[in-house]
């Protein structure tokens, strides 16, 4: 066989061209995996990684800084220099098992920027590859803002990459990535002003929870400004921003956190002429498949969701549809987001909002005594209202981005309320008032 | 109608008992609930409040000392006394609260102690009371040990009056209580030996869980000794345990943490001459009936399971069944459990050491990212080998003591494996690891 020669080319090492390359040398393909940056793509090297790492150390510093306002512990704050160091050494790590595990299971791969002739070739360099199939993973990148003076803006990916954190920073889009920028640089220290052009925050979230946690980030002092938007920037012996609204700020750094764009064009005039969808992501059918047969997409470049659990269930399931028995896609009604701010903010499956929905909210909850810190809890069971059936559910709590996917599994298992009434939770403990709650609304 | 003359004279103030009462009272009954001691009882004055809000501040201090372990933060201990402070306000706070909840429902408290004469009458001081029905809800207490110097010996009810943090503390049995004082002196930075006499800790646990918890412990510099037992206790000028196995050890305070007796013999020949359980508590039908009729026993004093949250639902539940529409029991194969050291250990319903049971068990899972410690996570899922239904789960993971609720709830819903499968979990967090391996083992 000739080594330019492969079943499956995969442009992307991000989580879906990893899950995919693989679960595909797994089952025996050769596989030509192309990645143009680091080994682990935006969730290891510019996302969920690094991020939570930044996150937990937020958490430590609030546990902390509370500690301290009670007059138990002395107050200190994080070294954020110590702290970028350690982190980044522990993703150079998980890049290196990467690249490890990749050799071990016999993938090769190849640096640099891919062009696609057609569905089955692809030059990287001055090498020209050949493949039956062909996976697109190549994720996206921040949108760049068109405003005046757009050149002053940082993008998620240079937040992630600071080396010392920034005295005073504003932030423009509340989405989930703007906020959790928010949330963890307030936790460090910093000054923060979030500015959002909807009505609240988190606007793809249920609604009740979304405002919950508008509500406890205003708490922790960020200032908010919802319905405005920043149209230009500027700078002089300041940084300065200036907002539709009239308002003006200064600011150590201007994040621009309004949204992300799939990686196509770049890939050469082939890739440019598929069908896209409305999200401006690629087409695809539930067999992954793009506008062209033999032309796959997972992950971000792909019109799914977002975010790396789904991309990493993609990547796999289509390793196994082309080189295995098959498999069953994700289903997004079951996939888990949590927004990472204090405490998480996670939701599963249908919200309130959706339509042709009915049935049982429960009310908010608090119990300060399962916090250690005194941050309030949310709630909120979406019950179809004709079956009693679990659909939907809301949980802003410590821990809330792992009792999400439980209630993920409930809502698999098609449980009723009578789970919840039947079942006998610790105390004391944040499910204890969750549970009780669902019983009384019966 | 006499003022001396109720539906129902309730004996002790704690979670049985209060949460008879407050129910009682709502479906209109005319309660009389005596306490000899604190509203709220064990649970609250004595146990789990007290002990959870030192066990929140031991995981602060570990926070603390994790992060400047990693040089991201400055070394820094709880101030003990401040921490007390702190939480005595809280509980006095929930005491009154008690107080004026139940003014407000109109249950009249009475404190004393009481002499039960026969099934409808009970003598406190030099008054006499009647009822139609009779409900026991005096709890338990710390077991005396029979050893030589056992006047030298704390219990668990001195250990949560402390008003300084001793700095070399002994403790003898490992069950959860001698655990948690365990972890939670250890971690505000005491040094603790743990002598308990059968071959792990936790051992009315899970086994793998118990093991999991007990390895755990060791790493933070907590000395256990398994298959040992105190046989003395000494004052000279040092505080010295003299051990079965030879060994001695001295230590500024022993605490016999060795099991709990049910409060019977104090109230009475009427109530002595009930029959109890191999336990040592108070036998009762699954209607709570103790060996008399009309008499009934809740909570720590009756044969059942000694734990806050089954006294809260045996109390509302035999409130209903005496005055009410009437209501469905506590299952206890749905009854979550959960060790507070840390991470916390929790599991629920049926364990591999079960009689009976076959299906699968999942493997230990890592994930140092999830958390902001180290500790390794653990969790353990049982499915009925025949059907695959969840009927177990083990769970240590920061945020267990609500996981496990929902495993709990999960059990209920008699979900399978497939509830997992189905599900997709947010990247980074424990359930991750979790599920994924549990799709794995299919």
């Amino acid at each position: 066989m000739r080594n330019d020669t492969f079943d499956t080319i995969v442009i992307g090492a991000g989580s879906a061209g990893l899950a995919f390359a693989r679960t595909a040398a797994d089952l025996g393909a050769r596989v030509f995996l192309i990645e143009r940056d680091a080994l682990g793509g935006t969730c290891v090297n510019r996302g969920c990684v690094p991020k939570k790492i930044l996150w937990a150390a937020g958490r430590t510093a609030r546990s902390i800084a509370q500690a301290a306002d009670q007059g138990i512990a002395e107050s200190s704050s994080i070294n954020f220099p110590a702290l970028i160091r350690k982190r980044d050494a522990h993703i150079a790590d998980i890049r290196a098992s990467f690249a490890d595990q990749l050799t071990e299971k016999g993938v090769t791969v190849r640096r640099g920027e891919a062009t696609v002739c057609n569905a089955n070739t692809v030059v990287v360099g001055d090498k020209t590859y050949h493949a039956q199939h062909l996976v697109l993973a190549t994720g996206g990148r921040p949108t760049r803002m068109e405003i005046e003076g757009a050149e002053h803006l940082q993008n998620s990916d240079d937040v992630l990459s600071w080396k010392a954190r920034p005295e005073r920073l504003a932030i423009i889009g509340g989405g989930y990535i703007g906020c959790e920028f928010a949330a963890i640089f307030r936790a460090l220290g910093s000054e923060v002003t979030l500015i959002h052009n909807g009505p609240n925050i988190l606007d793809t979230f249920p609604k009740d929870l979304a405002l919950h946690a508008q509500s406890g980030l205003r708490e922790t002092g960020i200032s908010i400004q919802t319905n405005d938007s920043v149209t230009a920037i500027k700078r002089d012996d300041t940084l300065k921003y200036f907002c539709k609204s009239g308002r003006m700020g200064t600011a150590d750094v201007v994040v621009a956190a309004s949204g992300r764009s799939p990686n196509i064009d770049q890939l050469g005039e082939f890739v440019k002429a598929l069908k896209t969808a409305e999200s401006g992501a690629l087409a695809i059918s539930n067999q992954f498949q793009t506008s062209c047969a033999g032309v796959y997409a997972i992950g971000d470049v792909a019109d799914r969701l977002p975010l790396t659990p789904v991309a990493t269930a993609d990547g796999t399931t289509l390793a196994h549809m082309l080189h295995g028995q098959g498999a069953t896609v994700a289903n997004l009604d079951l996939v888990a987001t949590t927004a990472f701010v204090y405490p998480p903010a996670a939701f599963v499956g249908s919200t309130n909002n959706a339509k042709g929905k009915s049935g049982t909210v429960t009310p908010l909850a608090q119990n300060v005594l399962s916090q250690s810190s005194h941050d309030p809890d949310f709630y909120q069971l979406i019950f179809d209202g004709k079956n009693k059936t679990l659909t939907g559910a809301s949980i802003a709590a410590e821990g809330a981005e792992d009792l999400i996917a439980m209630a993920s599994a409930l809502i698999a298992a098609k449980a009723s309320a009578n789970a919840f009434t039947d079942a006998t939770p610790v105390h004391p403990s944040f499910a204890e008032e969750f549970f009780s709650n669902t019983q009384t609304q019966e």
